[in-house]
């Protein structure tokens, strides 16, 4: 990947989980790397995700919602990955507005001002596999219906759909990818707001047992955030992935409560228990979901590389050195 | 039905060409009618749609947007037909954050105040088959993907789907029916904005030659407005209707060029004449659409009882008469 030499890039939510991987790599890539953050507690940045390369990028601390900011930073760049996103299914339930703003009225913002100022840049969007619903079949490829459970996922789909519209109609080139259980060095783990996963971990390695709601029996898959950026790469540079939705995925399909086993043995002293549904997330529960990944494998030659076994070990040390700047112990 | 009578409904776009021609029918079954409407000169709402019942309901000036303004009007309704909108493609395409907050926050915020103020209303939801995008197949059913080709058809999706969203999560009784091309008395004629009927009948009234886009080839159903009030009004009574979305059709398919024809021939001196298709048109359409209406006839017994011919002679009758309160002759 030559292409990304001196490459001008924007990276909304670049102090998050995704978004400050995804920068690490750019960086050792050689491009001109800016981070648009909101730093909003509750989500996902964190100054500490980029330390390591906080002098070879450049950090603007914004909302998605400030329309001129993001009008300013969107000049003269060569991609766009628009990342910046509220994650938590509940706060969207509790607060929709909210999550309306940031998911689906700021993207089409942005994308206003791509088409008025620069036209001529390239988009990926970071959607998700939670407007497919509860999935009418497994796995569930990009034909299967969308139908979102949740506040959270109409306004993702309206975001991501404007992104596709705007490739159709103005040739502002833009694709989605739409992603499954991503976890990793970087990810929120001082509670469940973005995935159950964080809250696992930081349990683990406070020595409390990890809690598996139901049965555990539910299906997921999950991706490691080095595979979630090569993809997001690829298709930055691919031509053929404009105007396309593409799944991620994984081969390795596990259950819940095997996912708790797989880390409780990493740990010595872990443990998990089953604990029945609450009944706030019960009602947006969607079951067994694991992605059909065919498309992006065929079309841009994307598959995940690190397996699931090596991916939380990788997760665990990380968290176990520096979890000092993800959680205060006192909290 | 005797359900209406004493029932107390507002109904939002109530000054507009569906919502005046159902207050019509309810105020005559005995509800207490409440209409809202913003009556923005580029929406369809006009004060003389409802002129003959101006004395038995109760006309509300205000923007669904305006959330206090709903929140006082919601309390202690029974019904709610929510039928204001933003109707025009081309219009979202020029101003998409206005019809974002028309089409999908404002809905999001008369579903939040539902769910606080007035969880035992139901809710009747106007949605558009526009969202079903360039159809796959015809007829079009409900199980047909979803893949609006505008910013206008994401948000009426989005907002559709909250509507659905807070049925199933919440318990606030709604469904949505995806209207086809509505056509009658009270439709929007000045211009194409709601209808590019309405424009053809206007330059049928003023002498001039329908334009018919492209080869007219183009297949379309139309409904006569009173079978769209019978439509709205079995769905708010019925529980099988809850959280469910309905097409509505009919089974006479025309092509554009055959309308016309049938148009013109009701119209001495009546001609039209085939012209290219406009650059932003053309980059928004769907090609041939006509819905499979099996669902609803199934579930609720609906079926269209207009036959286009007669719906377009009383159609044209009413506006010869009343063109004077839908357009201004000099301009």
């Amino acid at each position: 990947m030559k292409s990304y030499e001196n490459a001008k890039v924007l990276i909304t939510g670049g102090l998050g989980f995704i978004g400050s991987n995804l920068a690490r790599t750019l960086v050792a890539k050689g491009a001109d790397v800016t981070l648009v953050d909101s730093l909003i507690p509750q989500y996902g940045g964190n100054a500490f995700n980029i330390e390591d390369i906080r002098q070879r990028v450049t950090v603007n601390v914004c909302d998605v919602r400030d329309a001129f900011a993001m009008a300013y930073l969107i000049q003269g760049k060569d991609y766009l990955f628009n990342l910046a996103g509220q994650t938590s299914h509940l706060d969207s339930m509790t607060d929709p507005q909210t999550d309306l703003d940031i998911n689906a009225a700021a993207q089409l913002s942005i994308l206003e001002t791509c088409r008025k100022a620069n036209p001529g840049i390239k988009i990926v969007f970071a959607s998700t596999r939670q407007l497919y619903g509860r999935p009418d079949y497994l796995p569930v490829d990009e034909d299967h219906p969308v139908r979102p459970v949740d506040v959270n996922g109409i306004n993702k789909l309206a975001g991501e759909w404007y992104h596709l519209l705007y490739n159709n109609v103005y040739g502002i080139r833009a694709c989605a990818l739409r992603l499954t259980n991503t976890y990793g060095p970087g990810m929120r783990v001082k509670d469940a707001r973005q995935t159950f996963l964080g809250i696992w971990i930081r349990n683990l390695i406070e020595g409390k047992p990890l809690q598996v709601f139901g049965d555990g029996a539910q299906l997921r898959d999950f991706n490691y955030v080095d595979d979630v950026v090569e993809a997001l790469l690829v298709a930055a540079l691919s031509e053929m992935a404009d105007g396309q939705v593409f799944n991620l995925g994984s081969s390795e399909i596990v259950g819940l409560k095997q996912l708790a086993q797989m880390l409780v043995e990493q740990q010595p002293g872990g443990s998990y228990q089953l604990v029945s549904f609450p009944a706030d997330r019960k009602v947006i529960d969607i079951g067994d979901y694991y992605s059909d990944f065919n498309k992006i494998r065929q079309a841009l030659g994307w598959e995940p590389k690190t397996p699931l076994k090596q991916g939380l070990q990788k997760s665990l040390a990380y968290y176990a050195q520096h979890h000092k700047q993800y959680w205060d112990a006192d909290k």
